[in-house]
């Protein structure tokens, strides 16, 4: 009986992930990892270099999006489904043997992994190898301190009301906003009106090969990749007395 | 002339460190790390392991503090005097070849590196290794999803009055309260008022050998190590409709 590993990968640079991760995917003798139906996978194409020459591979394909509104009931249906063939799925391979499931940056941070946690509780033992959160690595390719001193940092989903999002970036000195993509018109109405836009940053694909950096009033919103972040630096209030702690 | 490597170590455990901290620190012929005067410090116990027979080792130690408020200016200046002389050292001992600085989480999150490296700027060549931020470490040993669907988090310091604690947490689903120690029941004072005790846990040294993982409610607040965190996982609001974007 084995155990349903699930791997952070980090960023997206190999060399970012975790050495008990690396050690997990180059031993691996059966991988799982999520895409979307007809693409290779971003979590596929970031271990590609490592897999072994017989392992089996499962691509968990989410189910066809394209004329199922996302928010509907219906679509909320299909993908507890989806998440439920999975789970059967993955625990009935792991009686062969260990499976490696890929997941991007860190698994418990708004990763899709988590679905499929829930449901395997009491079917399969589940492992969890941490990662370098995606913002993580956005952060060090700008390459500017994100936090320090006291600080407050919020991370917020680009798919929030825009309300929401002002109301937030406005309490904090930090600010990350994932889910950008076609979130991002409304992620720059919320900086700006909070004041922070000369300080923002967006980040396509960072740490990846194809990484863009650039000011986020320099960037063209209507086309921002998924794997992009935003980012507004904090700046250290009390740095000095706060250090040595 | 060498290069000057900062090198995040993740959480403690040193099979979470990235696979290019891992290979530079084994590799390292000098490296140099922050303690207390007196102690072996927390970033030379987790590579004692790895490090080469031979390596040359400098102990950045914080000037003794145990007399001067550390939130006086006097404390200010000798702290500012002891960043400017490691500046100084470390930029003389790269003309001999790489130096690697030891620094626990992610260097450019909440991390002493980055009073150095705004000094180093124009003096050296600076390479920043990300790594995991503590935080990441402590909601893993948890097991929870920390933040899925479109849930706000905040990060903060205990440092921080109680009353700007309570107004952050207040406002966020997730919530991470980093520095404990002494601030501890403070810390505790503002998530009860916010509602959120029997959400919260205490994670000490997350990860190292020592862990020790508790509700908050159950934790004896006068005894805190500096190495812990509080965290409050957040509930996951729209998890179906956000995970297959
Ligand atoms: C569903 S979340 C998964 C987060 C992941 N578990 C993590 O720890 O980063 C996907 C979002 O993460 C952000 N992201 C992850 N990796 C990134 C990278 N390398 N560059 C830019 N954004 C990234 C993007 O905002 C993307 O929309
Ligand atoms: C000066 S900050 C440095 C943070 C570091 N750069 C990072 O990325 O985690 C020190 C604080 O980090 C938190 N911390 C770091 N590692 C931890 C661990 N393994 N367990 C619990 N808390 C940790 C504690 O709250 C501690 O007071």
């Amino acid at each position: 009986m084995g155990k349903i590993i699930c791997a952070g990968l980090g960023p997206g640079d190999p060399d970012l992930m975790s050495v008990r991760a690396d050690r997990a995917i180059r031993g691996a003798r059966q991988i799982a990892y999520f895409r979307k139906k007809g693409r290779e996978g971003q979590a596929r194409r970031i271990v590609a270099h490592m897999l072994r020459p017989d392992v089996a591979e499962h691509a968990m394909e989410y189910p066809v999006t394209t004329e199922i509104p996302f928010d509907s009931p219906e679509y909320n249906r299909l993908l507890s489904a989806f998440y439920d063939d999975w789970t059967a799925r993955l625990a009935a391979l792991a009686e062969a043997g260990d499976i490696v499931v890929l997941c991007e940056g860190d698994p418990l941070f708004y990763g899709s992994f988590m679905h499929l946690h829930a449901r395997l509780q009491g079917l399969a033992v589940v492992e969890i190898i941490p990662g370098i959160p995606g913002m993580t690595g956005c952060w060090n390719v700008v390459g500017q301190p994100m936090t320090w001193g006291d600080d407050a940092m919020c991370v917020l989903m680009g798919t929030l009301p825009e309300g929401d999002l002002t109301r937030h970036i406005r309490a904090s000195d930090a600010v990350v906003v994932m889910k950008t993509g076609r979130n991002l018109p409304k992620i720059a109405r919320a900086i700006a009106a909070a004041g922070r836009m000369s300080d923002a940053w967006l980040v396509e694909r960072g740490t990846m090969p194809n990484q863009r950096i650039m000011p986020l009033a320099q960037a063209d919103l209507a086309a921002c990749p998924y794997f992009a972040t935003v980012l507004v630096h904090g700046n250290g209030r009390r740095p000095l007395a706060d250090a040595a702690e």
